[in-house]
């Protein structure tokens, strides 16, 4: 069993990774937390394949599990299902010292953390994700938060977990798009700080930083990643969240380097109203954009540009929609800058395994590098 | 210019105390914080005095105020009003360091607090209490909230504020009934810690720990407390507050103290749904209760009870309503208890200056001192 302990100034905690721990729930929880009501929170697509051993394993142990089955999508995430839960919790009997568990990916873990943030001042919560995204991503680092209509996660907090049980066994039941996004993610640790994991990854790709010609249709090799090795990917990209997050919880510095790929990703999937993109497709197709414009910038060399866009064309990121405009685009940039504070800032990469802060590079440059990618020249 | 520093795990922040300091508060906030947007969020009570002071302020600085006036009172404390705050908020360009300010009592401060605190992960968050019982209660230790239709305060978290400016002048529009109930917590601070202050508010009320006779009507001799003898008094509670959050931020063990005459005071006001008893009412006859209920338990003297009986009464606390039983109050006891876990507990004083928890008291000593005061026998 890997167990990776991650530092912060609210508390300190472990992530496990194992497959079949699952299983485990019950056990695992009680070396931290005594028997007490448990508000399970999952979603349809997971229910159906990991609630019940969840809820048994707990059972087993003492503990009570009510268990609360929401639609699945980001439309869950929402200040009503947060009320919904308060609502349920209340009724079940959940005190100060009861837990919230979410199982699920990003959405359910962000929806459960933020109520188990709130709930009586904050009861301990425990992330189960089951996708490869929130594995590696959203389960670790205490990013809590549900949308608004203006906008996603705008109502939010930091609030830790008490721990982390990842089952690499869930993953067999996600759909291979979502799974190629996740690793997105998990290629974007590579880029930022990892030069060997970037290596790793072109390694298996059998690509070794040499442009692959497209082949229309073809099913992705990262498809076949074995267990093993996908296990190594995600130890070390927990390894290194963990690192970032406790030397800047709330995102004051260091952290953003987090976010390459997202200022771009963040824009697509806003002027595409969040139904066309997944997260990581998005953040995928942004680092590529990145990358780009790193390169056009003349802060990263044209070699390693070209290395990472080949790496991530073996995600199979989308091509963009129809209808996209390089003008909504760039108004989703602007409006999600607004956000921020007064300036867009892009994390860019300077080498692979190095970033660099961009303060409002020029817009001409950053609506070239968008207009390629809507003219298909990248993918 | 008084200043009293609060330290806590979160952050570190000043109380300021002065009078005319609601005329400053955009210089006091800029030593702080830069000029930015800022939600000054208040209620129609407050707003019609005091509102406009407090933005042309702002405005003089440099900072962008954008006013909301709510209804006033405790239905304003709602996860819709936050909703209806975020929406403002947005609409007005607030960023990740712009700032919410709450200019009201305690609904406003829990209210604004929570806005504050998970919008967008958090952003700064200026407390300008105007009634006495925000000043030495709410407004400092960062117990932010809204409530749930199962009962108060259970949406909620700790967030300190950044500062907290408490100008004695706004207590001058205060009802006389809410400023006695504000005095009611803080006489507390010397039950509980500080036999000086206690002897200080017997001697204002030149009672000397001798019982006066009741006489109906009479209007409380506390209405005539000075300003700095209510400053110095002001001071000291929120000295007191500030040490005890302080060493031990999230209520964990010693920051219970302040609970003295809550479990009472709660159950009454559960079983009179909110509406009879002010909060510091029914905290003054919980902390009557407490008394009683502690020397009927021989863990407090028959002096001493009867010397914090007497102070209290000089507040002039309700007698109980038509209708209360001591069912409807045990009840709410116990569903109170439910809420905090397990088992009832009390703080109870164990001398004036001190005191002792008290876990499961037997229930017919519990009912027996709810039925006098029911009868009337301690007013």
């Amino acid at each position: 069993m890997i167990k990776v302990e991650i530092k912060t100034t609210q508390n300190r905690y472990p992530v496990y990774l194992q497959k079949g721990i699952l299983e485990l729930t019950g056990r695992m929880i009680k070396r931290y937390l005594s028997p007490c009501p448990v508000l399970l929170i999952t979603d349809k697509n997971v229910s159906g394949h990991y609630a019940e051993i969840c809820r048994q394993s707990l059972l087993r142990e003492g503990f009570k599990p009510s268990t609360v089955v929401l639609e699945g999508g980001e439309k869950d995430k929402s200040l009503q299902s947060a009320f919904k839960l308060y609502g349920i919790a209340l009724k079940e009997g959940l005190d100060r010292k009861s837990v919230v568990l979410a199982l699920g990916g990003g959405v359910i873990g962000d929806l459960a953390g933020f109520v188990a943030s709130t709930y009586m001042r904050g009861i301990p919560f425990v992330q189960v994700p089951t996708t490869l995204l929130a594995m590696v991503d959203s389960s670790v680092g205490g990013k809590v938060a549900v949308n608004h209509p203006r906008g996603k996660n705008l109502i939010g907090l930091f609030y830790q977990p008490s721990l982390v049980l990842a089952d690499m066994d869930t993953l067999k039941t996600l759909p291979p798009r979502e799974f190629l996004a996740g690793l997105a993610e998990l290629i974007k640790y590579g880029i930022i700080v990892d030069k060997t994991l970037f290596q790793q990854f072109e390694h298996f790709a059998q690509i070794s930083g040499k442009q692959q010609q497209r082949e229309q249709g073809k099913e992705s090799g990262f498809l076949q990643l074995d267990n093993s090795t996908l296990l190594k990917f995600i130890t070390k990209a927990v390894l290194i969240k963990g690192k970032v997050v406790s030397m800047d919880e709330k995102e004051n510095g260091l952290r953003r380097i987090l976010n390459l790929g997202h200022t771009f990703g963040h824009a697509l999937e806003l002027a595409t109203a969040y139904e066309y993109y997944l997260h990581g497709e998005a953040v995928a197709v942004g680092m590529m954009l990145a990358a780009n414009l790193a390169a056009k910038l003349q802060m990263l060399g044209e070699k390693d540009a070209g290395r990472i866009s080949a790496l991530l064309f073996h995600l199979n990121p989308p091509a963009p929609p129809a209808g996209l405009t390089a003008k909504m685009v760039l108004n989703a940039l602007i409006s999600d800058k607004k956000k921020e504070g007064e300036e867009l800032v892009f994390i860019l990469p300077a080498t692979i395994g190095k970033t660099v802060v961009c303060k409002s590079p020029p817009m001409e440059q950053v609506e070239s590098v968008v207009k390629k990618y809507l003219n298909n020249h990248f993918l």
